[in-house]
C-alpha cells in the first residue's frame, strides 16, 4: 500500500487543487491517500472530494499553532508549511498500522504539485528511503541526486547544499516499516528554512551514502514543484443577485 | 467523440500542466486530443507526453503571429492567448472530419486549468451550444448561466455583461456538426478584451437564448480557471556541474 500524505488548507483554489490530485491518484492501484486539513476539524469541501475520488482514504484534521503562522509581509518561505499536519499523519499511521502485518510506503504529496502516475510505481518497493529528482524547485529546472547505474555519485542543488538532506518533501519516499519502529521521527518547525525533510530523516537513516534510487540515472522528471497562484476574487462584492445567500451554498 | 482542443507554449511548467491534463483525459471514454502548439514547428516535449498519453490525438502548431504578442510590461489581458491555435484546429476538423458521418462535440480546454472529470460525460450530447459555470473566473468564485429546472434565466457576471456570450472558453461546448456546417466560424484575435468567445459563438448561434444546459440548476462547478505560477529559474546559473550539457537532456 502506498500512504500518500497530503496536508491541505482552505483558500479559492483548494477544491481545484484537491481535484486534481484525486484524479491522478485514482490511476494508482492499492494507494491510501490521508488527507490532513490545516483546520480545527474536517470540512464537508473536503469530504466530498474524498468521498466522489473512491479512493480508500483517510481525512484528518489539525490546527498549525498560531505562532507558525505566516504574518503579514512575511515572506512565504520563512515559516514551514503542513508540519502539523504531516505529524499528524504519521501519528495515525503510528496507531492504525501494525507493524509487520502490513507493507507499505509513505509518501508526502503536498495538494498543489504536479505528480505523474508512473512516479507512484517506482518508489513502491522502497526498502528503506528511496529519492527522486523534482522539476521545478529550488531555483532550478530539477533539483536532487545525480546517479548512475543506481548509485548516488552527488547532487544537483544551489540552495544550501550542506543540509543532511538537501532535497524537497516531493523527492522521496520511505518504507512504512521504518516510519512505525521508528515511532518517534516527526518534522520539526522549529529547523531553518530548507531542513525540514532533513529533521525527519535524520532519525530514519544515517546519512545521504544510505539512499536508494528509483530509476538507474536519476534523470527522469517525475514530480514537479507546481504552485497554483491565488486566485482573485475581487469583483464578488459586485454580483447582482436577488439570491446572493443561494450562490455562497454552491461549492466552488 | 468529444474534441478536446488545447493551444500550449513553451515554458517551464508546460510539460507539468500537460500531464496533469493527460491524466485527466485518461478518464474520459472516447475523446480526441488536438493539441497545437504556438511554435513553428511540434516539439518533442510535447510529442512525448502525447504518446505516453496513450489517448488518441493529434498534434499540430502555428505560431501566433508577432503583432499579437504581449510586449514587455503589458498587462495580460490586453491581448488575446490562443486564438492562432484554437483556430489551427478548427481547420483540421474541417479538413478531417465528415459531415454527417461522425458525431461530436468540441470543447476548448485550455492547459492550466482545472476539470473534474465528470464534466466531460455531462456535455458530451450538446446539440448545438452548452454552457455551465466555471469556478475562479472573471473576479468572482464562479461566472455563468442561471438556471431554473434547465432553463437559462440569467447569468452571474459582473465584467461586461452585456457582451452577446458572456461567459469563459471553458465554459462551453459546440456540437461538431455545427461547427462543420460554418465552415467560416473562427476566433478574432480583434476584437475587445473579453469578447473572444462571442467572437466564434456568434456565428453558431443566434443568441444566448439557444444556449442548452448540462445539468438542471447550473450550480455544480466543474471546471475551475487555474493558473500555473511562473516558476523561477534563477538559480540554474549556478549549478555546479562538470556535465551541465547533460543536464541540458533532461526533460523537464
Ligand atoms: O497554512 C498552510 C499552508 C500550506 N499548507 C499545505 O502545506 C503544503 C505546502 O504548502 P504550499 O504548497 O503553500 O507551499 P510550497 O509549495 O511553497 O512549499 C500544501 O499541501 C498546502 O496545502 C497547510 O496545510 N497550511
Ligand atoms: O503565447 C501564448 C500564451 C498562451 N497560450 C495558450 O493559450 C491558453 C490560454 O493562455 P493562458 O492560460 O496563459 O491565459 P489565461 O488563462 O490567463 O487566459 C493556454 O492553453 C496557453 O497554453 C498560447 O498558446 N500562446
Ligand atoms: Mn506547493
Ligand atoms: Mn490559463
Amino acid at each position: 500500500t502506498i500512504y500518500v500524505i497530503t496536508p491541505t488548507y482552505a483558500r479559492a483554489t483548494q477544491k481545484a487543487d484537491l481535484i486534481r490530485l484525486s484524479q491522478t491518484l485514482q490511476h494508482i492501484t492499492d494507494v491510501h491517500w490521508i488527507v490532513v486539513e490545516d483546520a480545527n476539524a474536517t470540512s464537508k469541501l473536503v469530504t466530498n472530494v474524498l468521498k466522489r475520488s473512491k479512493l480508500l482514504y483517510t481525512q484528518l484534521s489539525i490546527r498549525t499553532p498560531a505562532f507558525l503562522l505566516r504574518q503579514k509581509k512575511e515572506p512565504k518561505w520563512k515559516k514551514p508549511r503542513g508540519v502539523a499536519q504531516r505529524n499528524r499523519a504519521l501519528l495515525w499511521l503510528r496507531e492504525n498500522i501494525q507493524l509487520k502485518k502490513s507493507n507499505g510506503v509513505v509518501y508526502f504529496a503536498d495538494d498543489d504539485n504536479t505528480y505523474d502516475k508512473d512516479l507512484f510505481n517506482k518508489f513502491r518497493n522502497t526498502k528503506r528511503v528511496s529519492v527522486w529528482p523534482v522539476g521545478l524547485v529550488g531555483g532550478l529546472r530539477f533539483e536532487g541526486p545525480r546517479c548512475n547505474n543506481g548509485k548516488i555519485t552527488g547532487w544537483r542543488v544551489v540552495f544550501d547544499p550542506n543540509r543532511p538532506f538537501p532535497f524537497d518533501m516531493a523527492g522521496f519516499a520511505i518504507n512504512l516499516e521504518l516510519i512505525l519502529e521508528n515511532y518517534q521521527a516527526h518534522f520539526s518547525s522549529s529547523v531553518a528554512p530548507g531542513y525540514l525533510e532533513s529533521s525527519l530523516l535524520s532519525s530514519l537513516v544515517q546519512d545521504k551514502t544510505q539512499l536508494e534510487t528509483i530509476t538507474p540515472n536519476c534523470r527522469e522528471i517525475l514530480v514537479w514543484h507546481t504552485t497554483t497562484a491565488r486566485a482573485h476574487l475581487n469583483r464578488e462584492p459586485y454580483v447582482k443577485a436577488a439570491k446572493t445567500l443561494e450562490d455562497d451554498k454552491v461549492e466552488v
